[in-house]
């Protein structure tokens, strides 16, 4: 059974939909990086019930994501927060020639902060 | 049956996990502004009934924002890039005495931008 690394990002955004004991099976497997058998002896279940377990968690945190996009939305602001940061360390720089001129990056983080906004 | 604002924000940011006659009814309720009665017609259902679909749709919406908190979490974006904004436009005009220094202004834009990321 492969890892998907969007599934830790998911479970950091949508693991409190799920129920308690889903919670607990997939953050062994997915935060604590148990195997299906160690998993398996601490919950009292069966592997299969185990591999069965994450497999809906899985698929629930992947419905939530395409139902509410927030992980995209969170992502995209990130972007915007990275370029922000970038421009605003650029305006303590020699900006060196032929550059943007300082109020071009200034407008220029302006419009990033009313992009990215709600 | 009083309205809600903070619902229009949840509804906006949860609703697709509502039931399709879910999200109709409240929708119908929430932006269009129908009356319980024009929805109850509109629905084909009693006034009754638009009522509780009503109020077990709020009550879903309250409690994803309770589990998730992604709303509080825009906000609290939102709210950085409304500084980021103000200090930016800051940044074009005459600060006056006593202001802080445009690189200081710069860093706190910075700063902002690494306290609202993710």
């Amino acid at each position: 059974m492969a890892k998907n690394l969007e599934i830790s990002v998911l479970l950091d955004f949508y693991g409190s939909l799920l129920t308690d004991k889903q919670r607990e099976v997939i953050e062994l497997y997915y935060d604590e990086d148990l195997s299906l058998a160690e998993i398996a002896e601490h919950a009292g279940i069966t592997r299969q019930g185990v591999r069965d377990c994450i497999k809906r968690a899985e698929f629930q945190l992947l419905d939530c994501e395409a139902k509410l996009g927030h992980v995209r939305r969170f992502e995209e602001i990130q972007r915007g927060l990275d370029e922000i940061a970038a421009q605003a360390g650029s305006l303590l720089q020699d900006p060196g020639r032929n550059a943007p001129t300082p109020a071009e990056r200034v407008r220029r983080i302006m419009d990033i902060a009313a992009e990215i906004g709600i």
